[in-house]
């Protein structure tokens, strides 16, 4: 449901590699340093291999090419740390793409948590952040658990419970932690029932939205689902937090969606943060390094067992197995790592467009 | 819906400190020292107090007797630093009552964020936490941001997404931030649709559980609601998860609650943490001090200017009003402090038999 294939019968597929250089091209042309466009790219490139597409090249990079074109976002950011201790930190990105800052936040939290066991970090005027879910994986990687939460800078579209008017984000949250054998647990997730981009990308496809994922234009929740348009108000249609109705738990979802806003704007004084509108984006990330806790090896092994005993579950009637966040994206990395990432031919045109524009050859076929 | 209401009609009215005083003699009576007795009282007239009657004395005080009875608690645990960090410790609560553990536990990690911003500490082998944003909120009201999650040691009663066995519990977490003239934001939220105990409230009350809350006994999501008993496996109902259904983001609420199975029982090695089962109850907690961050005052005055705009937009048909967390909470706070916490006189009749047992005057009347 998360993804959004390109019919087979047309995909051009194109090595990662291939993928993360060209892209990494297009963040030079738009004036980032090669450094921040490497890291750029490959945050962008890891949502494509991991099936994230919503997150990916094809759906994001003309948008962050029109931010830095319109100078909403500074491809030259002067990082600032606003105030530090050993263990935590507040950060100004200066109006950098949140793909280069928040892994360079992640990278700060790692190194506070290799000094103190903990690292803490919330950031202000931050653009995009990207699948979430990379910063976290990095911390799974250098074995320690990870987390990141991301406050979008783009206008609110979700209701708090019983409430008409957008004032939150989706907010999403992501975490995870190492194991051994087992692909990582890395669970990444807008607190509304979906990410938001997955509603405009059926609306694309011409699909209907199910029911518990939109309110209907006074704010009631809708449980039947319908034509994307019939729910637009203003620009896009008003979300539902997780749980879609109060009787099922909407104020779940709701009230992680304004831990994420605390702890990502609140924490981090972001410019607006007070007033819960037209505020920059924010973002907090943290890193406990496992080995102040305790032995590392044992910590994986046990996430091992953990993770093999829930994908070697039981599963209910008319499903063949049961996963875990971050075992369906290994297995997609897996196959487009080896087969290539299948890219819609109007993307690989975009490219030869843009490169031709600026000089470059950018060809992907 | 979250309150077991006492029928008005037949309400014994008693104030939070003769309920304190009474809970606290019923503890010492088990043999728990005086001061974790009085620790452990607060706790449980913490919610009597805010209607997480659930949660409260009414419920949960008999259910604790009768484990130090059967010595599943033990009354005077040797609470022993594992390992610790200025940042970090892990704790092993030797069976000890989470009430008394997870208060223990935040003060600890207060300690540790005074010094070094943060405090970051996971329990194992801890009994029931009990309302588990009372030790998130213990934070809020130091000025610093609390979070709190828990583990419980009864038998796992949530399934994964797609699985038909149940693999986790419900797997609550709580999080507070303080803020100057409104009420502090203190979440608290089984990753479940609802907290287990509301099932049997609905049992003991005969009426029928809605849809979204628990599983056909073959583990498919029932969606249509129905008779406690007709839901049934072993001794319980399968939970959902926050979400209800994959398409609605059950995956979400599973993947939070794996989160916090994490951090409470393998971050503190708890025994049996990889099978993900009959595991000793974990806790995990943590506080990040304001002050690491930047000014109080100003994410105080940011956080009455957030809250109050929620609570003052504009709500959607049929509701008088926007909530968040913990101002209800407050708000019945306040009546019952005046007006006293309504008691079933069951609930009386027990405390004078405990007393005429022990040879203790234990009248609420």
């Amino acid at each position: 449901m998360g993804t959004y294939e390109v019919p087979p019968s047309i995909a051009v597929r194109v090595l990662p590699d291939k993928l993360r250089a060209v892209t990494e091209a297009v963040f030079r042309a738009c004036d980032v340093p090669a450094e921040a466009a490497a890291r750029g790219a490959d945050v962008l490139v890891y949502a494509d291999l991991r099936g994230i597409d919503s997150h990916g090249v094809s759906i994001k990079l003309r948008d962050y090419v029109n931010k830095y074109r319109s100078g909403e976002l500074n491809p030259r950011p002067k990082i600032e740390i606003v105030r530090q201790t050993p263990a935590t930190a507040v950060v100004d990105a200066d109006r950098g793409l949140g793909l280069m800052v928040a892994s360079q936040a992640m990278s700060m939290a790692m190194d506070k948590a290799r000094q103190t066991g903990v690292g803490v970090v919330s950031v202000r005027n931050a653009g995009h952040v990207g699948a979430l879910g990379y910063y976290a994986r990095m911390a799974a990687l250098n074995d320690m658990i990870g987390w990141t939460m991301a406050v979008s800078a783009a206008p609110k579209s979700m209701l708090p419970t019983w409430c008409a008017e957008p004032l939150l984000g989706t907010n999403p949250l992501a975490f995870a932690a190492p194991a051994h054998h087992e692909s990582p647990f890395v669970f990444d997730a807008a607190m509304a029932t979906v990410a938001g981009n997955k509603l405009e990308i059926l609306q694309k496809l011409g699909l209907p939205l199910p029911g518990g994922w939109v309110a209907n234009p006074d704010g009631t929740p809708n449980l039947t689902g319908g034509e994307y348009q019939d729910f637009v108000v203003d620009s896009k249609p008003y979300q539902l937090p997780l749980g879609s109705t109060r009787e099922r738990g909407s104020h779940k979802g709701y009230g992680l969606a304004l831990m994420v806003d605390i702890l990502s704007c609140n924490l981090s004084f972001a410019p607006g943060c007070a007033a819960l509108s037209d505020r920059r984006g924010g973002h907090f990330v943290a890193a406990y390094d496992i080995a102040a806790f305790g032995d590392v090896e044992a910590f994986k092994n046990d996430m091992d067992a953990s993770l093999r005993r829930l994908r070697e579950a039981r599963p209910m009637p008319g499903q063949e197995r049961v996963l875990y966040a971050g075992l369906p994206e290994s297995e997609i990395a897996a196959e487009r790592t080896a087969k290539g990432i299948p890219l819609h031919p109007e993307v690989v045109d975009w490219f030869r467009t843009f490169g031709a524009e600026h000089g470059l050859g950018l060809e992907l076929k």
